[in-house]
């Protein structure tokens, strides 16, 4: 990474070289038998855009993904998961590094699965699902500590209330930006090649017009070089 | 249908001239609220080389498929459904027919779901999923009647006891045939290309070798052609 650095750091279309970045994305499947599972509509598409521009500024990227119908994205190395403890693991894995970009739609819980399937009968009332929390990897990544990146960029994908639910999980994680999206159905941005974003800094919050994924990609990416070339405080 | 058969009714290679089939295939999803659902792993591979083959052996073939990756099977009507009391309407819609295969892995329950994403609060104990029972449709299939499809065949995806449970189930559903496989995530068969079954029948049961999964199909569809062929009594 250093003679990376050396090479490519002054680089104005690679200004990124030198930089390690790590970008969750997709869902997360958490079982409830061996056949059964709990999962959400996101598509990954968001963060692999994402992980793509980070290589392309000439990042050091590793993408760890949910279950995906994506290819692995070219220049990036991609670890595949499945659920939230695995897609924690994975992260832990990727660590130290100077930027975290968290999109994946991480399961909020786990069922304590069943090791056989479980069997619908005529006569007993259909089971109750367990819930437990999962791991909260954003979080995680935003504690303060010598293997904290330099910079952790969230997502929230709301349904309602968006800036509000949006700028609590700012404060709540401890990461330094939001980037907030409206994933409602009647949006299309789930599953879909579009995204309209607010972002979320200290500093305030922008509204992005709707733009391709790869767009959004592109200006996050923009945004993050010249966070990362302009000194700020240590947020130690 | 009439004239189809008039035409192609002798013909060796399209034996199913003039007979209409309901194929159907894949998981069903379960909406838990708009970005959650529960899923399962079919991947509706041995579903649509059913399809395939009865098309390919002359059928009017309708395949009512819940969400997979595959691509629309050529020259077959294909319904994309996503829950499974969709996927029961679009088989109502399908009927009057003369053969039914029923490959999808169906959800037995779903959720009574929540019009905006359920929120995670810390405070808070994780929501209990309250499940209401699906319809079944392989049961509705198979109720005796003027629509009842001459041959009804289901398919049993069991992880233990396999030919005990598929027995049962081919006697509850009042089904003519299951066809039983083991789906533990050691055999490889779900999501997988190959599958290993046991064709259960009112004359007993017959273990089938491991074969692929187009195989596994065209054998079934040659059953199927040597069944319609033969006089069997009225099941009613």
């Amino acid at each position: 990474a250093i003679l990376s650095a050396i090479l490519h750091g002054l680089s104005p279309d690679r200004p990124l070289a030198g930089r390690s970045a790590l970008v969750t994305a997709g869902p997360t499947h958490e079982p409830i038998d061996p056949v059964r599972y709990i999962a959400n509509r996101s598509s990954g598409t968001q963060g692999y855009a994402i992980a793509e521009a980070l290589a392309a500024a000439g990042a050091d990227v590793t993408l760890v993904s949910g279950p995906t119908t994506l290819p692995d994205p070219a220049g990036v190395h991609t670890v595949r998961v499945e659920t939230a403890r695995e897609m924690l693991d994975a992260c832990r894995h990727a660590l130290p590094c100077d930027i975290a970009v968290c999109t994946a739609a991480v399961a909020d819980w786990h069922v304590a699965p069943a090791a056989q399937k479980i069997k619908k009968t005529a006569d007993a009332a259909p089971p109750a699902l367990q819930l437990a929390p999962n791991p909260d990897i954003l979080a995680m990544l935003s504690q303060p500590g010598p293997t904290r990146p330099e910079l952790v960029i969230g997502f929230a994908a709301e349904t309602e209330h968006v800036l509000a639910h949006a700028t609590a999980k700012r404060e709540r994680k401890g990461c330094d930006w939001i980037v907030a999206n409206d994933v409602s159905p009647g949006t299309g941005v789930m599953g879909g090649t579009e995204n309209e974003v607010i972002l979320i800094t200290a500093a305030g919050r922008e509204h992005w017009p709707r733009l391709d994924k790869a767009q959004v990609a592109h200006r996050l990416v923009a945004r993050i070089v010249t966070f990362l070339q302009t000194p700020h405080p240590n947020p130690e």
